[in-house]
């Protein structure tokens, strides 16, 4: 089975655009749109998954996405807690939605209502009614809910272990995805995603986050940022800060996508990071949805990678497809075998 | 000969940390001390440069460090412009200096007295007499004076402006390197400085710069930061802003070091960038001082993954160590020229 860890709902149908957008107007003033007045309907859910994600789920020949709202859309420095709760529960409940209507190649992952300056603590109940209600098997946690100020505490300060607590009780991971930069230094998908992966894990290995959370485990997407291309620069700074080695200090509870969209740089995750921390994703449809002149095929088909990395065995590909997900999402595995897979 | 681009005088005496710091304390209320009251002799910055870097050259095999006042002291945060003015003409006097006494073994490149909120052509008095009366070469342009804020403009913004121009009357190049983080969320050389280096390869890609100076030149070092290893999402990125390719949209303009320290990420690079954009570089002795018990070797002896990396051929390293570097700091060559090198 082929399982793909990172797949946003970047296709919902344009009502739910048209919602936010009044939900925005009306915070210069002006009354906030109902959830309620949200109409999407079951052929709207259908049309916009069967001609996209599902259509090249199928062209590509991957089984099952682990799926989760936009995350360019998830915005969370717009408004307060309160715009962030109406939003997230709305996207939230769409992700389950297309998880009921094609449950065997669709589960939910959820976004939280953060809000830059407000507790972690206030996600929880969404967090809990994703879980509890809904099925969903992860999060989406945001490291910057500013937009690209940076305003949080690292992911190691207390500020986030309320999250950290629910997440280890109910056996969930953390993918850690930033959203829109609403800084103009920072182009979203080409800057801030990609410094956001190199920051998270670098605050993890300046840390001890998971001497406190042994069992927590954050994939870190976009195949880890600037992370294995500097491994050895990783290496080296974990030294001159007398952290253990790599794989113990992190590597139980830190694991990369495969969001890398050319040979050369899958080759070189394959080859750096242990097979057993990298699990298969392609973020389709996401930032990149051309097509390589140079092979012909679109840039994020990383199954193709994948299937050309020489240095992976078919045991590695399997367990970089399958038997990795199923243990870093563990409800993502119950959820499979209580459907005899 | 074997040029490095990226060294740092990072290894300066005492005396100049002890100056700084009482520079830093007079902030607080109090008599900044005079640029004169720095006393240091010839032979504190011979003993400072024979054990350290001019070591570490011999024992590898290079010629010649296009040398520069410490990044992450730089600073740019602390105080105002009179802070930094002061600050950079003590720190390019002192590199002046190692130039000074090993014409052979040294050329300068400039900091600038870069502030938060202030015109950066203040810096051009700075610039101009580094080049003049110092004979340097390049200058370090920071895109971040704030330290991890981002608050000022992109840098294909107007903004920037008087320095490229002068930086392309003069014929150098500039480093685009970020100091000290002072965001607790970003640590300074695990994450600051390969976010700064995407981000600039970003805002370069999303503008039209090179348009406007096709003859301006920026190095961005440790190796691109995230960008070779993803250089299929910039390709795609690039495509999807309907730029042209990559090749002729940046790589005129654009080189990468290779501060990378390890070989896999050498052999990424060297296998993803034209040979013609990758200028030799070690930054030591920088951030990574070790010794990888992987190798036996320091990480940051990147002459020893160049020499390893198999795609290159002897006309490529010759390019990789000397050719570029001549053609990318045109007064390099011509300092090198007129010593009869």
């Amino acid at each position: 089975m082929i399982i793909d860890c990172h797949g946003h709902y970047t296709t919902a149908p344009k009502a739910l655009g048209d919602w936010r957008e009044r939900q925005i107007a009306a915070l210069a003033g002006g009354v906030a749109p109902k959830a309620s007045e949200l109409r999407i309907s079951d052929d709207d859910v259908r049309e916009s998954i069967e001609k996209n994600q599902l259509a090249k789920m199928n062209e590509r020949g991957s089984d099952l996405t682990i799926f989760s709202p936009r995350a360019s859309f998830m915005a969370h420095h717009i408004g307060d807690f309160e715009t962030s709760s109406t939003w997230a529960a709305i996207c939230n409940e769409l992700v389950h939605r297309v998880a009921g209507l094609y449950p065997e190649r669709f589960i939910g992952a959820a976004m939280l209502p953060q809000s830059p300056g407000v507790d972690p603590k206030t996600c929880l109940p969404e967090l809990e009614r994703c879980v509890r209600e809904y099925g969903f098997v992860a999060i989406n946690l945001n490291p910057d809910p500013s937009g690209g100020h940076w305003t949080s505490p690292p992911l190691t300060d207390r500020h986030w272990y309320p999250v950290y607590e629910k997440l280890v009780e109910y056996e969930i991971p953390a993918m850690i995805h930033v959203s829109t930069s609403c800084n103009p230094c920072f182009h979203t998908t080409g800057a801030h995603y990609l410094n956001a992966d190199t920051t998270a894990f670098m605050q993890c290995l300046t840390g001890d986050l998971f001497h406190d959370f042994p069992t927590l485990k954050f994939i870190i997407p976009h195949g880890g940022g600037a992370v294995p291309y500097h491994w050895g620069r990783f290496r080296g700074l974990a030294q001159e800060l007398k952290k253990p080695l790599l794989d113990e200090h992190l590597l139980n509870n830190l694991f990369f996508d495969t969001c890398v969209y050319h040979q050369p740089g899958i080759d070189l995750l394959t080859k750096v990071i242990p097979v057993a921390n990298v699990l298969f994703a392609s973020e389709m449809i996401g930032a990149v949805r051309g097509i390589d002149p140079q092979t012909g095929h679109y840039y994020d088909d990383t199954k193709r990678y994948i299937e050309a990395a020489d240095i992976l065995s078919a045991a590695d590909r399997q367990a970089i497809y399958e038997g990795n997900a199923r243990r870093v999402y563990p409800r993502l595995d119950h959820a499979l075998k209580a459907q005899g897979r």
